[in-house]
């Protein structure tokens, strides 16, 4: 059988209270005191929990999770799957929110040192390449499509690929004028970019023809630059049957304006979005989507920096690029 | 003119760059230079900006923001506002969620001391009273109805009132038979209990019989919960004419279920939420809600924390209490 508290609080000649207090790192405890229990720990091996482990080895059991924006719900969902997947490691996650500006991923990764944080599971939006290191020797997972080949470890799915298979659904359904909604002018775009790449790619491998006049440029990825987008391309001379929005949230926004100008989905226009929110299953209707595996994600990151952390299988030096699978989930909006 | 960064460079006799890196707290400028920085920025009283100011209070310029759940968009609307509020302060703001569950709640309070957090905003739904004033002397601020006549300074709306509103407008639309969704049994459950009650003395007032087979219970406050909770109630005998919903998320779940078993939204059956999220904006009724004044509670939450952290006016003793207003938004959901 193991040790217990009982066998350190007897070597120790102290109380089981006295071990448990430091154990759990209270501070009411005299230097004394804690320097006889740690050597009981230690003579007999006891492991008594993870925060045991975490006092010896320095660690504080927090890390950072920064995500560009808590209100998008794909990252809220994200966000909440690896605070799950933390708490199986006992680890409490502290969130950050950067709004994607370059000088608050900045200030992130340059301030970790200086807040006891263990390590840092980071979704950039702005940050790219040699910036992306100066976090110092604090271990680091990345999400997303910016950074591949970075300098850390790295989870995303195949962006492009996602955003082609979405298209090709909307394709094989025999609509002919398929939108995007989501194209993104400035060079840090880089979601933006591999989706109308992959829209791009099934269009020409349909043998539609590539019309520029059917891609509605965004602001941003929310509901009303979905609804706004909708309404452009309905004023176009070539009306859509079909719409792929890049995330879910413009294609909520999108069917809004259409069922409020009396466009029926699917029955005139086909609408597909990006992320399989919850929204998307409650909606009217319910929202067909690429469905990347967030679950898998979320604890791959958090497998991964526990690697770097020691906590599990012995790390490789070289950053790691895993894929994650992605599917398609066809549902009302698109079942026409 | 105040002193600049070239007055104070000037002064210690060092470069520009050298006083940068240390208002920035960057580590590797040596004590001595560091000492020689600060005695000149003490001297002609710079005030730099925000980094430097932290600094010199040896605050970490980071606080803690703990909600029960992200995936919440009321929450993650709130996280947003409250990083705003607290951006232009110069703060970092780290976010935990809790899930409600008593002991992270417990371990949130307990171990602020830790991690170099200047204070907290937080929203609890397990801890009440004596266990929320173990935070030790960390500043606090308390959001949400769990929590009145607490041991902080605590922001939040009138809750029973705003339901009452929410329930008043439904049977001033004439409305007979009106549900409700989101009763919870469990003793902790306040902000579900408070809701009942507003409902139940709007019901009473408008001369209408209180009956409980028209209010239905749920686990969580998600879509799902209100799509089963519909469900159930269109089993009973007296077929229900309008509902109040205790949040927008329950009210999304809701008009799935009307609408998939044909019943209309809002003719046959009126329904309201509860938070004002940006889903209910988008959806298809649009959904009518109570709409907290959540940008106004983000706000002074971080207003009042301020005061505790002496970056504003004087903090006296005694926890405020501060009542922020709601408002009745009417949409497609109960305009039939």
């Amino acid at each position: 059988m193991p040790p217990g508290l009982k066998d350190v609080a007897a070597r120790a000649g102290v109380s089981i209270k006295t071990v448990s207090n430091v154990v759990n790192g209270y501070t009411h405890v005299s230097a004394d005191t804690r320097a006889r229990v740690q050597e009981a720990i230690d003579a007999l091996g006891y492991i008594p929990n993870a925060a045991a482990r975490q006092l010896r080895t320095r660690r504080s059991g927090v890390i950072a999770l920064a995500v560009p924006e808590l209100q998008s719900p794909y990252f809220a969902e994200m966000a909440g799957l690896i605070v799950q997947a933390a708490e199986r490691r006992s680890w409490t996650v502290l969130i950050d929110q950067t709004d994607g500006q370059a000088e608050r991923e900045r200030n992130l990764v340059a301030g970790l040192r200086r807040h006891a944080i263990d390590g840092l599971i980071f979704s950039p939006l702005a940050l790219a390449g040699e910036e992306l290191s100066r976090g110092g020797d604090t271990p680091m997972v990345l999400l997303g499509e910016r950074v591949w080949h970075g300098p850390a470890d790295h989870v995303a799915i195949d962006n492009t690929e996602a955003a082609a298979d979405a298209t090709r659904h909307l394709c094989g359904l025999g609509r002919r004028s398929v939108a995007a909604i989501g194209a993104q002018d400035f060079a840090s775009a880089v979601t933006a970019h591999q989706r109308l790449a992959g829209y791009r790619a099934a269009i020409e491998e349909a043998g539609l023809a590539w019309d520029p006049l059917l891609v509605a440029r965004v602001e941003r990825f929310h509901r009303a630059d979905g609804a706004a987008a909708m309404a452009a391309l309905l004023q176009r001379p070539r009306r859509p049957d079909a719409v792929f929005c890049f995330n879910d949230l413009l294609a909520l926004g999108a069917i809004r304006t259409l069922l409020e100008q009396g466009v029926r989905v699917p029955e005139d226009v086909a609408v597909i979005g990006f992320d399989d929110i919850e929204d998307g299953r409650f909606s009217t209707p319910t929202l067909s989507t690429v469905a990347p595996d967030t679950a898998r994600i979320a604890r791959l990151a958090v497998d991964l920096l526990a690697e770097r952390l020691g906590d599990g299988p012995a790390a490789s030096d070289a950053p790691r690029e895993v894929r994650v699978a992605h599917r398609l989930v066809v549902r009302e909006s698109t079942a026409g």
